[in-house]
């Protein structure tokens, strides 16, 4: 069973051009659970006058309907982001650090030493008040304004992360930079260290990479990734990063060798096309423009 | 070392609605070797009446200098195609068959049965001309029309067209149908028959699974892989089969992996931008929307 996270409430539209409504938000994730998604990353509590896309986040939280089995998730990047999430009924944090200073200033504001210091106890607490944290360590393949970001970096990150709570880390390729073999690698690396914590993967496809990517981590036992309905996303602090990992066409790859993501690719596919119409704009998704990948698609 | 056959000047081109003439289509090819590249399918020995995007093969032949090292093919369906082939010094007949009878007929208005017979004897003249020959495989992973095409049927004409004379197979993913585990399922089974005939893949990225098919047949060992520049290509007669894999894109990847492939990619994504200029719209690679693999990308 393959588990996504769908982050393009979040990851997704954080770029995006035209403004999508709490009403629209809502809408979206109702379609995007209604398609078999069970974790969504909902919501962001960054500063709204920073990210006026993220705006709303705890009406967008009381809006949605409870389901069973279904986990919301919220970024949280500072002390303040921790405070907002606790007053709502969030399951989830998404604690997320870059491992490069330059990408994480640009982020945060902060140095990478600076985000840790503040975050170690932020994550101490949300795991105190019984939700789930997950950390999440932005430029763990590479940074566009550093280069090559060593892996020990990135491990001793989520050393601290899982001492202070996280029983998961998601190791996120902000810029598109993975490629395959560093992928097998870097998750070797990572069980070594950390056996017992769940990972997860999340890419994006800037170099065409996004499903080459998901496919070296699978063959490593990876079985959480995160991907963005019909590919929406970036990274607005990187330059010229596109879309993440588009669902359908994620969840396409797995259905043909197999397994199982609990979704229905129909649905995604039509989810995918209503959020198409909802941006104004074509979406990076392939799927989506040509129906499954069933023998008529 | 990655060996990369070049199919924009062909697949690519005869999909694009912008009409190439004689002389772009020379300039591209001339291009494309300028970026290294050693293997272009240049041409179309098609009735150019049925393709008028593929006429001029015989004068694009003449116009193109010979560089050591550097060689060209022509796409060849029948035996009319063979004898406009051997009239020319094209160097490699890629001689094709689409496994599946509907696409098959499409393509070349003859069942694979007939098309069997008219290309046995036509690979054997060739071979006995001096000319290298490739049997290319379409449909090899799926058909639009028949779906799942039985492996057994791909090797048998692979097995006929290795005793006539061909020393490389290539099997292609016509409508960009394959997966990963299949891929490797499949070169498997290729191997097992064939240990000593050089194997070639040809994927599509219709679904978005181009390069991480293009990965799975490289963890199985092979290095030959057909690539369009910007991703140009589909297939007339595939409902919706969308571009090649992208040369720049592919190029990028065994780059960070640490592969060579005896190509500039700089100089390969300046040539996608041209193209991108003749065709007049915006292709699909995804290297030469943000520069390449770099820290700096």
């Amino acid at each position: 069973m393959i588990r996504i996270c769908e982050v393009g409430p979040r990851d997704g539209l954080q770029t995006e051009n035209t403004f999508f409504s709490v009403e629209q938000k809502v809408e979206m994730i109702k379609r995007l659970t209604a398609a078999g998604l069970k974790k969504i990353e909902a919501v962001s509590f960054v500063n709204p006058r920073v990210m006026p896309q993220m705006a709303g986040a705890e009406e967008v939280l009381a809006r949605l309907p409870r389901a069973e089995g279904v986990s919301y998730a919220g970024l949280v990047l500072s002390r303040s982001g921790l405070e907002r999430a606790l007053a709502t009924s969030v399951d989830t944090l998404h604690v997320v650090l870059a491992a490069s200073d330059e990408l994480n200033r640009r982020n945060s504001r902060r140095t990478v030493e600076q985000s840790c210091q503040e975050l170690v106890p932020v994550i101490r607490e949300a795991a105190a008040a019984g939700r789930n944290v997950v950390g999440v360590l932005g430029t763990s393949f590479g940074c566009p304004y550093e280069g090559n970001i060593p892996l020990c970096r990135v491990l001793k990150i989520a050393s601290l992360f899982c001492e202070a709570g996280c029983r998961e880390i998601t190791l996120a390729d902000t810029a598109g930079l993975a490629h395959p073999q560093q992928v097998r690698e870097t998750v070797r690396e990572f069980r070594k260290s950390f056996g017992n914590v769940d990972l997860g993967l999340h890419f994006h496809n800037t170099r065409g990479l996004g499903l080459a990517n998901v496919y070296a981590g699978y063959l490593e036992g990876v079985v959480r990734f995160d991907s963005s309905i019909g590919g929406l996303g970036g990274c607005p602090f990187t330059p010229k990063a596109s879309g993440n990992v588009c669902t359908e066409d994620l969840v396409n790859m797995f259905h043909q060798m197999g397994e199982t993501t609990g979704t229905d690719l129909e649905k995604l596919v039509e989810t995918a096309r209503w959020v198409q119409t909802q941006a104004g704009r074509q979406l990076d998704g392939m799927v989506m423009k040509i129906g499954n990948g069933s023998a008529n698609g």
